[in-house]
């Protein structure tokens, strides 16, 4: 899904990459550590969760000592540092922007919850919906009252779930208000100033990459330089 | 979100890219098209969109001679060419399998009907979710009903929205059923085999990766080979 907004640095692209593994890794920790394992060896962890152990090595060694020889990695405590590589310490506070089905839907994702993200509101402008918590108790605020949530409930990321027309006006609202991560939902290419980090999950694109497996079959198609 | 599974092939990635590329022109001539815009260059494509023009030319011309000299390609003709790349000349056909939040959220979003996506089911265990349709319709059937509903349904993809822990199981049903393009959003690295293409979109790997860029600001991040 590169290539939808302005071009990206390569060091912010590998950031991205780097990021997507270590969330991989920590999730693995989690799932050994509640099944009481206590070490493991990179080796063992790529087996066992279908990774790549010299890329394992490489990306933990970046950030600090962590395997000790002979031994490995202790799982409880690289899953502590893992967490505090990635930002999640204290709960990171979310808003969702839109609250129609799937904007609710994020609301309630019990995989947000687990892994120490708090969905503090969701904000929308119809009437209909301003005041109808979700089916899990996140309560639906008015657009209007985002800038004044955003700072008092100190949001660190925002969730784009609205309709396309309406996406980048939201997009603006939140950077103005001080966020500086957005999650974006909605089709189409929109712009954030440097410093704010814009990733976009965008549902049709992903869909459509599965027909064209389809479509193509297994052949070969080159073009990346 | 790469190395979460098996390790995947250059062309196949290339390939992943290649087609997220094509969905983002189709979706401009889309606009374009609905503005009543008759030709437009790569260079003007590039700049409205804030794509990369020679990249452009180089997807487009792998696939066929779209563009004609002093004009520039033709909006109408090309939108068509795509879609036929995409594998979107006919629906697609997607069964959903967990009719929770996530699923029928999907099941109702209104960008899929769009691009020509037809959600014919959604696919549940639980007794009180099985006969009671979606907001917009999409019936609700039983997992055991899966492998007679895919083949008289003649369904392409299969979304699987259900927790971690059965996920691989209906990713097994599905692969058996004929399934060949599974979009998953269940977090944890599924098993495929060849010929079945697996798309992760992992919700909590790409909040995780905009808490990264909170953690850490802008510092630059190396590590890629």
């Amino acid at each position: 899904m590169t290539g939808r907004n302005k071009p990206r640095s390569a060091a912010e692209q590998v950031s991205d990459l780097t990021a997507g593994r270590l969330s991989v890794y920590l999730r693995c920790l989690t799932t050994l550590d509640a099944a009481g394992v206590k070490t493991i060896s990179s080796r063992s962890l790529a087996e066992r969760f279908h990774l790549n152990a010299a890329q394992i090595r490489k990306d933990l060694a970046y950030f600090g000592e962590f395997g000790v020889r002979g031994v490995g990695y202790y799982v409880a405590d690289l899953k502590t540092h893992l967490r505090a590589i990635l930002g999640l310490e204290k709960p990171v506070r979310v808003g969702i922007i839109g609250a129609g089905n799937l904007g609710r839907a994020l609301a309630d994702y019990q995989g947000f919850r687990v892994e120490g993200f708090h969905i503090v509101a969701l904000f929308d402008t119809e009437p209909n919906r301003i005041g109808h918590p979700s089916r899990q108790g996140v309560p639906v605020r008015h657009v209007d009252d985002f800038t004044r949530m955003a700072a008092a409930q100190e949001l660190d990321i925002v969730v784009i779930a609205v309709p396309e027309p309406a996406a980048q006006g939201v997009v603006n609202l939140a950077v103005e208000s001080g966020i500086r991560a957005i999650l974006n939902f909605s089709p189409g290419a929109l712009q954030v100033p440097g410093g704010v980090k814009l990733k976009n999950v965008d549902l049709t694109v992903s869909l459509e990459s599965l027909s064209f497996f389809l479509a193509r079959g297994e052949q070969h198609v080159p073009g990346e330089t």
